[in-house]
């Protein structure tokens, strides 16, 4: 059988979990919490499955949850999407990106791929038969920027698609208006979509707004908003997020979607349609994540790691070059084997090789596991 | 946007269940039990989220999962897969089919598909850049069969694929032995692939046994075989199913379902593994659904329905030609419309226009529901 994907292999999240565990190390890799979600989230799910919710939805979801999702977009952002033919509930992100690619790449299709990118992105793009053009960040005294000059000469007649990612992972960079500001001259005049991955958007920090592509009629006009129940509400496990987009890219969305999963868990559905009520959680939750950032970021300041912003996300990037000179996949095996806590290389967010002496490190845990983390971090 | 799938419209499921809302019909439509799973099941998947489970899984599925699927199918059809390596769990069938297709269909191959044929298998190989290469089922007065000569007559250099599927929807019809040996025949000395489709492998009637092609070690060797625990276990929203193939095959399949979905709903996963241990649920199934399809079937003998095999399945299909002259679409409208009963036309299973005068109904219903319906449909 000749392969699809040849050049896929176990991702690093399971590749670093897995050793996380057999090492006993504190798992800083894989994004997840460790502490568990709301109970009352948890309830709303039981019972809408004690209440016989259980046969298929529709198609594109439970109608209160799609409503509740449009009022959540309208209230925080001020762009009202219509809930019948604009939002689509998916099995997580992942899905969503897949499906907004596959029904707007055709073979031969350009997008465009800001590296270092989660890594979805090209194989997605390569399945639809399109063609990834990588675009590097550059990384500064402020950290990683999108470098839009060059993503405008990037830009090609087959140019069908512009992927960007705000909260970033792994950078935990964010967009700025004036990101936004040139993404738009690049796109105007031009019939390229933009595919949003907005999965931490309700995780960005010192009071700061998220960018949200769909504040920008120009820009949501043309834009896939991509997010994730997983990442707001701590069930990672849970695989449900949903797509936003115009009524015409939702229809073309729809299609590959409904010969993809069709839908949706239906009690999931209807647990977080009633959950969603309470905008209390997701309002927190900028908060709730400042603080585990802070804790962490405080910790490692007595450190030889160089620290990068983290402004959003559950994510931090540090620079060890002044600890080491293993390269980062080293770096990371030989952090969870000999020092007990795992990361990420940043170089597995690239397709080409690419060293910077940078690991990634979640926050996304208990206070104590940060503590433990941080304990065995302070010996280096 | 040029459309990736120009042809796909809404499912003539959602169509029909929409029509028998409006018109309060009885919906024996879409395929789907208007009766609830067993509490205990609910029990499982509430007391997995209450222990936690709700961060992500392994990507392949939670490894009791598929433990215990690797012990069913060993039980049933004798035939070994590893749990480790040949077990994926899917967010139901439909996924695990588009995501065998994507992994194991090239731009330009072939894949045969039976018709009348589920309406995801055409899109999805579309999807992939595959060319679907359609056969018909022939009508005779044993109902529905393969026509094997015609299939062999459809194989050549780009064949990559064979799709077939049994318990058969729309017809209800099932493979036999000498349908497998035909099929072997067929395959034998090529590189041909199977990928099977034994979601209703649990709904076998009249004391016949399942022909699941894992039963066969030279089709195992070559098949992806899919199936749904929302079929089995009455819970068609929940949205999980898994693919069994050999190892070589799910390493692709697992490329592929890694950047479609990443992996399936943690707590559902932990409470089906969990309720899997009893067998009695599933081995009780074919007398379950018999007894419906006995008294549905009983009921439409004394109209002028001709009553189709209903061998497996929860679909009987009916020929209505002694009764109207209309097409099926529009005998599905007026039934659902004017008689209060909603039954889908099988015409909706062919890619070009094909009028046989048969509807299909689904007897997963409660006996009152059977009755109800049964009740309209004399007064024709
Ligand atoms: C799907 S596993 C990866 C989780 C995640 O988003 C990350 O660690 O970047
Ligand atoms: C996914 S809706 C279709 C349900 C079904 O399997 C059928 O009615 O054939």
């Amino acid at each position: 059988l000749q392969s699809r994907l040849p050049k896929v292999g176990t991702t690093i999240f399971t590749v670093m979990s897995t050793l996380a565990s057999e090492k006993s190390a504190v798992n800083l890799g894989q994004g997840f919490p460790d502490f568990d979600c709301d109970p009352a989230l948890v309830d709303a799910v039981s019972g809408a499955m004690k209440n016989g919710f259980n046969q298929y939805p529709p198609m594109p979801g439970v109608p209160a949850l799609r409503q509740a999702i449009a009022a959540k977009i309208e209230k925080i952002y001020g762009h009202s999407y219509d809930p019948a033919t604009e939002i689509t509930v998916t099995a997580g992100a992942t899905q969503g990106l897949l499906t907004a690619i596959m029904c707007a790449v055709h073979p031969g299709d350009e997008v465009i791929v800001i590296e270092p990118a989660y890594d979805s992105y090209v194989p997605s793009i390569e399945l639809a038969g399109g063609k990834p053009v990588l675009v590097q960040m550059t990384l500064g005294a402020d950290g990683y920027q999108v470098p839009w000059d060059r993503i405008a000469a990037a830009v090609s007649p087959r140019t069908r698609m512009i992927m960007i990612n705000s909260p970033h992972n792994p950078t935990g960079s964010v967009l700025k208006p004036a990101d936004i500001a040139a993404l738009k001259d690049i796109v105007r005049g031009t019939e390229i979509l933009i595919l949003s991955d907005e999965v931490y958007e309700h995780m960005v920090f010192d009071g700061a707004r998220h960018e949200s592509v769909c504040r920008d009629p120009e820009l949501a006009a043309r834009a896939f908003v991509v997010s994730s129940f997983g990442k707001t509400y701590h069930v990672t496990g849970w695989k449900i997020g949903y797509v936003a987009a115009p009524a015409m890219l939702s229809a073309e969305f729809r299609k590959v979607h409904q010969y993809n999963i069709f839908t949706v868990n239906t009690p999931v559905q209807h647990g977080i349609a009633q959950y969603m009520q309470d905008p209390a959680p997701y309002l927190e939750l900028p908060a709730f994540y400042q603080r585990k950032r802070d804790l962490f970021r405080d910790g490692l300041k007595h450190t030889r790691f160089k620290l990068l912003p983290a402004d959003g996300t559950y994510f931090l990037c540090v620079d060890y070059s002044a600890i080491s000179s293993l390269s980062e996949a080293d770096f990371a095996i030989w952090l969870t084997s000999e020092i007990g806590v795992a990361a990420i290389p940043v170089s597995a967010f690239y397709q080409s090789p690419r060293e910077s002496g940078i690991v990634r490190f979640c926050f996304a845990k208990q206070e104590q596991t940060l503590q433990q983390a941080l304990q065995r971090l302070a010996k280096i």
